[in-house]
């Protein structure tokens, strides 16, 4: 089968013009078919301010209310999604930009729950595996951005992480698809403190072991069994480590590549 | 050959929820294949206002500066066009929003002239047709916001009437193309105070000699000579009308039909 890499960057390198254009130079240098998956980062609360618009919080988390998506709309797919779209094609990338809602790529629900507030935020419930397969054989690098809809005219505010590992999932039918998370640090590391000491390959077996004698950042553990379930599912790899070095990343001589078996 | 609609939609039916629910309704009723092209609208105003941002003008025109040009990607290729898109997979109509920097559909340059500021405008100089042609022939109904891209990482604001008649050109080898302009008057007028003085057909002939006699609103003469434009190109037909009666438009029961002969 064919690869795919289906890449998330997040907010780090949105916010940093230089970091992005040297990410997406190397992104359009991977030959195979890949999907990239962006965040939102600093530019949507910036705005909000600007707009003079408050942003509820809860229990520390902030609240996609009615204005505030408003607001990441225009932010996460217009600005962000068609600079990277644009930037991308600047460098013989031939990208598209889409939300979940565009060609019904990825429909979602209401994360509702008696008691708490979650604002329009979206749990996804179907990726439009066909469509995304016309376009990358078409040769049309997809570029989503963190908003999906629910098939009755309403957009959802939808995690960018949870995004890219959807779409890794539902194209494991397809194409062997790796699986790759760009963040802050080096990769999954031993001593959260010491940025060289990666595991370079982290298996389920040495993780379960790991977790047990709380050998990992407890912080990472969402990402790893989110990481590990895709596994099961059908995806070859993951890849965790920083997107600017992206290159050395998905050759495996930079971040923590996680394997099943 | 089978037909294509190319309908452009402006401001008025933009800025009116109800009005927008309605067109869309009926534009996702037509039964061929579609793309729809919408302009602006009076949010890029307001959004400018509310982050405080000044409005440059020149000669009465609204420039397009660096933070303008922030302004409208945000709403018309965020806001404007996921809301559109959203509300047509509501209705069943399988449509996904573009610019032109998106599948490298539509590249421009920055409009140019010794001592004159036009700010980030685009004039059109290719349309991709044939990624066009493939979404349109897997039953996508592409939107496009009035952005496209000159290849070299920046974005252009592009005259929405503009997009619709170059995307129509250049469907014209592959479809029957008809391309409807949805305004605010009942169509072309003999009597511009008059809403019922709709001149249902329009041919070449006779518009050389309105036009020569001044029987035709000036205002419209533009709109007019490329509609003729389009039509000595190979497109079939030039509709204009109120968007609202979409349906009555499509089936020539109101507005003007331009035909070149």
């Amino acid at each position: 089968m064919e690869s795919l890499y289906v890449i998330k960057i997040g907010g780090n390198i949105i916010d940093d013009p230089s970091l992005l254009t040297s990410f997406l130079q190397k992104f359009a240098g991977i030959k195979s078919k890949k999907i990239l998956v962006h965040g939102g980062g600093k530019l949507a609360t910036r705005v909000a301010d600007q707009m003079g618009i408050p942003q509820t919080m809860s229990e520390g988390r902030r609240i996609t209310d009615a204005e505030t998506l408003k607001i990441v709309t225009m932010v996460y797919a217009g600005y962000i999604n068609k600079h990277v779209v644009a930037e991308l094609q600047s460098v013989h990338c031939n990208a598209a930009g889409f939300t979940g809602a565009d060609g019904n790529s990825i429909l979602s629900h209401k994360r509702e729950k008696a008691g708490i507030d979650f604002g329009f935020a979206g749990d996804i419930d179907r990726v439009n595996a066909d469509w995304i397969r016309q376009l990358i054989d078409n040769n049309i690098t997809p570029v989503f951005a963190p908003i999906t809809h629910n098939g009755m005219n309403q957009l959802l505010n939808t995690n960018a992480d949870t995004i890219a590992q959807e779409l890794a999932k539902a194209l494991t039918p397809f194409y062997k698809v790796s699986l790759v998370y760009s963040f802050e640090k080096a990769g999954v590391l031993t001593d959260v403190e010491n940025e060289t000491s990666v595991i370079r390959v982290l298996r389920f077996g040495e993780y379960k072991e790991m977790k047990n004698s709380r050998k990992i950042f407890a912080g990472m553990i969402p990402k790893l069994d989110n990481a590990f379930t895709a596994l099961s599912k059908g995806v070859y790899q993951v890849i965790i480590g920083q997107g600017q070095n992206l290159d050395l990343l998905i050759s495996g001589k930079s971040g923590t590549t996680i394997l099943y078996e």
